[in-house]
This record gives structure tokens, sequence and C-alpha cells, in this order.
């Protein structure tokens, strides 16, 4: 799911509470739906060896984008790569998009045209095709609504509910890049001279904003988990390491201890850290909208997973271990010392307090 | 789909050029999607005896609905319509409803639980479950987004290009109310006092708000349309009787003679109309909403037809019949005369000029 840039508030609030009434009073005991409200897409049964999987997303105009510090082409790039993200958190196959949009007077065909573009290259690499959608008018502000298919072979799919402790805790690429690339982006706009800038610091202003604008849906990581079963959960970093870690952790109800030191960050995300005094850390754990999967895996299949991985390239870093519930979600500092995390991370809806 | 009531402009323009210009740069050669953009909805092959059909919709405030004239609850039950209709069009049974909402700061939470109620008793009989969805935060307006699926035997779906010339036109239940019921919305927002209102008159007025607010999903007839392959051609009136036969002899390469005083109108429009001096015909061809079903008949299958719609008390009027291409779209009036059908529909989506 997207993250709303602008509404944060305390998790377990607003959104998350609102979903769980729904689905204590609209769930579903449908036999033909394996699993439904509170998973990153729904999955559901049919009389074949594979499954559907569905996902919907709404992004709204200076919520989930801001078209003066993004390009329409990156908008349509990113809402692709959030549902992307979240088929290949169930370790499914993208197949059919549909696209609907409330397109206000501002915005011209043009622009749209340049959308589907951007839209279209995520979808390029992994064989999608756009099969419908609607267009209407908005009053003023853009509002993209992307509905996602994709198959996932019977009992394959990946869940987030299936993390055991001692199982060891995994994520895909580097984290905090695009959060750092949105801070860049931000900061641009609040200032009104160009900073000075040497080239050196422009070529990594350049890849966090590229990571930022440009993520990487982990589908072919997702459809490796899945079809080798080493997976024991997954899900995707959608709101940030911190809030993502916990919502694997409350399904599965286990606890985790993660290793601040084994965070996988890149060099352009430390340098960009240490110029504005920050930990990266701190940007690895809060970070939102990196799409990197997040995934456990039992001790015993370890060392068949770094080895696949190797072979594979599939850049994939030990960030933890699954724990009882009893333990909660803690963090070991770099001095050995463990902390409760705190989460900070998106949230979407906020209720009128 | 739904249609805008804010922006009109003529057909073939906007929206419907979009829509083209999209299939043609990236609609689909995957031979696994059946029929995808510009359909109703979307169906996509499974290796099963079953298709599985697709529909997706975006719902401005302000654009689509006024929460000034429309309890929360009709909102929903209204959009819960326009897919159920959309899936109906097709003759499919309809499955999995995914809903994702852009909530302003306005609305709270207990409006979003009456937003799903009146969602949900619509979807209700016919066995719809809840399966997903996404919320997020909307900085003005309410935005919603419904994905609903649905399951049809192997080339059993009904489409919009089977008519042929000689093929009778048929009608599911009465036109115009919907529209009807919008005026008397429209009018009473616009005048600070009610009006003087008699007995009668509020009995009409009511039944006319209750269709508008409260139309009827055509699942059944779909259903039974689909499975007796009675139809050659089917769509669901949303932009209106003009707009949408003209949609259906577009995609069919036919035209169409309709007949004026065939079309189907309650007492209740019917009596509407004549206190304000309107001709409810024209109420009938332009009201868009009825979420009726049109659809073409063999005329060898014509007394069939009749004859179970009658057993079923599913209530079907002939409203003309189809004719070769060169005929145009035309309507017979009352004193035998032919002339063009003027298009008054709904548009969505206007280019700007």
């Amino acid at each position: 799911m997207p993250k709303g840039k602008v509404s944060r508030a305390s998790p377990q609030r607003g959104e998350f509470a609102l979903i769980k009434s729904l689905r204590v009073r609209y769930g579903s005991e449908d036999s033909g739906l394996i699993r439904g409200i509170g998973e990153d897409a729904a999955v559901i049964k049919t009389p074949t060896p594979d499954w559907l999987v569905l996902t919907t997303d709404l992004l709204a105009e200076g919520v989930h984008f801001d078209l003066a510090t993004t390009a329409i082409e990156d908008v349509g790039y990113r809402a692709a790569v959030a549902n992307l993200s979240d088929i290949a958190s169930m370790g499914a196959r993208p197949r059919y998009l549909f696209v609907a949009l409330a397109i206000p007077p501002a915005i011209d065909v043009e622009e749209i045209q340049r959308f589907y573009r951007g839209l279209m290259q995520a979808c390029r690499p992994f064989e999608v095709h756009l099969a419908g959608g609607d267009t209407s008018a908005s009053i003023r502000d853009l509002f993209i609504s992307i509905t996602l298919t994709g198959t996932v072979e019977e009992k394959r799919a990946l869940r987030r509910d299936g993390a055991r402790p001692g199982d060891w805790l995994y994520v895909t690429g580097t984290l905090g890049d695009s959060r750092a690339g949105l801070m860049i982006l931000t900061q641009a706009r609040q200032q009104s001279a160009r900073p000075v800038s040497r080239p050196r610091r422009r070529a990594v202003d350049r890849f966090l904003l590229q990571r930022h604008h440009r993520p990487t849906a982990r589908v072919d990581e997702g459809r490796w988990l899945a079809t080798t079963g080493l997976a024991t959960a997954a899900i995707d970093l959608s709101d940030g390491l911190a809030g993502d870690v916990r919502h694997l952790c409350t399904q599965s109800r286990v606890g985790a201890e993660l290793d601040r030191a084994a965070l996988p960050i890149s060099r352009s995300c430390t340098m960009f850290a240490r110029r504005r005094a920050l930990d990266p850390a701190d940007l690895a754990l809060t970070g939102g909208e990196d799409y990197e999967l997040l995934f456990t895996v039992r001790p015993s299949d370890r060392a068949r997973l770094e080895r696949q991985a190797t072979r594979m390239r599939y850049h994939c870093t030990c960030v933890g271990q699954i724990k009882p519930a009893s333990f909660g979600v803690q963090i070991r500092a770099a001095d050995g010392s463990l902390r409760p995390l705190v989460t900070e991370s998106y949230e979407h809806f906020r209720t009128a307090t």
C-alpha cells in the first residue's frame, strides 16, 4: 500500500482501526477468498492450479504525490511500483492493470499520456497488460486508482502471518534511499536559490532522487521466495522498516530483534545523512516507499537462501531475527544495548480527535 | 460506468478519444485477455470453465455525487450498483468487492461506516464479499474507488459488439426515474422554503427519489440473458439510453431505430414530467444512471424471450430494432416521422479546447 506523506499519526489508530472494524463487520466467510482485508492484496481461489491475487490503491494529489516536485511520468511509475510491490510481496506474478483517473481541468491529455508512459514503463519488465479502467472529471486534484491482478501457484502465496521465533529476518536492496530523495526534493522546493553543488554531491543526489522517483518492485525476488518456499513470511516495505516489521510481527503473533548495524544502506544515503548530521540507520528504519521485501527464513534454510541469492544476484541482507511475542520488537544498537523499536510509520487516515 | 454530473461535453471527444488512444498504445496482445479497455468490464481467461470479469470505477465528490443532496449511505449504495451493473451487463455473477477511499478531514469514521453500510446493502442480494481495499487521506473531497470482480461461464459473457440488423432492442425496467429524482433533489436544494406538497405528489417524489438513491442492478436479468444465450449484445444504461444505444451501435457497427412511444416510463415519472411541462420520453432518453440493461435479441428468439421474461417476471420492453450502420441512429415520433437521435449523454472528462 502507498503511504500518506501529509497525514501522520500513531499506528494502530485511524486506518488500522477502521480496517479492523470493517473486517469484523463485513469480513468474508466465503471459502473462495483465501485472504482478504488487511493483506497487501487479496487472494482468490480458482478451480485451477493458480490463484488470483488482486490489489487496489487510491492515490491523491497533495497527499501521496505532489506535481510541484514530481514529474507526472514519475507519479505513474511510482503508482505502478506500489502495486507491483504489493503483488511481489505475495510472491505472485503481476498480470493485468486497471487504471481509473479523476482528472482536474488543469491537467491536459498530454500530461495524462505522460502519466501512462511512466506507469507502463514500470510494468514493461513484467509483461503486465493494461486491461481497463475509468476516466472522469475532478474539481481540483488528480486522483489515481490502480487495480492490479496477479497469479500465484496454489498454496505458494507468501503471507504475513507465517514467521516463527528463530526465523531470520531479511530485506532486499538498500533502505532509506527513497526518503533521502524526498528530503532533497522538499529542500529544493523550500530554497528559492539552487544549493551550491559539487559534482560528487550532485551524483549522490541524483542517485537518491532516482531511487525516490523510480523505485524497484521486487517481483523477481518475490517469485523466487514463493516458488522455492524459502520465506515463511513476507511484506513489502511501503511504510518503512520500523512500521512494516511490526505489521509482520503482529500478524505472525511474534516479536523481533533488529540489528541496527546490519541495516543495508547505500553509500549515497550514508553520505547524504552525514551531510545533514543524521543517522543513516534512522532513514533506513523510518523511510517509507523503499518497496523492498522484508521476509523471514527458517534457520535450517538460511544457508540455502544465502547461496541461491548470491547465485541469482539478489541483494538480500539479514537484519535480525524473529523472537517470541513477549519479546516485542526491539533493536540492538552498535554498543550492543537493546531498546524497544520506536515506530515512526506513515498513516493514511486519521480519525478526528 | 458512472457518469459525471458536472462536466458534459459532446460524445466521442474527451474520454472516448483518450480511451481510444490508450487502447491503441497500450492495448493488450495478451491471449488471456478476452476483452479489455472500452468495455464495461474486462474479461480475463482462466484455465477453468469460468472467466474472470473485473470492473473498476472512481467516483469524485462534487462530480459524481454531492453529499449536500445525498446521504452517504446512498452514495455507497449507488457506487455498488454502478459496479454491479457493469458486471450485470457482461452477464456475469458478481463476487468480490475492493474499496479504496481517500477521505477528507471533514468526514469522520462514523460516516465511513454508513458509506459501507449502504454499499454492502446493495451487494447483499448477490452474495458479494468485501475482499480488500485501501484507505488514505484526501485534502478536500471524498474519492471512492470501487473494483468488483465477477465470473461468467466461458464464451457466455454478454458483449457490446454482437448486435446485427434485424435484432430487436429491449430494455429492462423503466427509464428516466433516476433523472427525475435528481431534478427533485436539485430543485429542493435551490428553494430555501419547502415546496407546498400534496400527499399524492409526495408519493410520486418519494418513488423517484428512491429510484435515484437506490437503483436496481439487473444482475439476475444479465445472468438470465447470458446463460440462455438470448442476447446478441448488451450494455447497461449508465449514460442514458440515447448515449448508450449509440455506444452499442458503434461497437456492433450497426444503426438503430428507436420507438419514442414504446419507451417504458413509470407512472410517477410521467406525472412528474407533466407537472414540469416536460416530455417524459426526453427524460427516458437522456436520463443517466437508470442502470437498466439495453440488449438485443435475434428475431427468431423474440417469442422465446417474451415468454421467459413473463414467466420469470423480468420487466422487458421492446424499444426498437437494429438497422444497418448506414441508417444511423434514428427515433420514430408519435406521428410516425423518423428523426436522427440527438445524443445528450454524460461525458466524464473534457479535453481542454
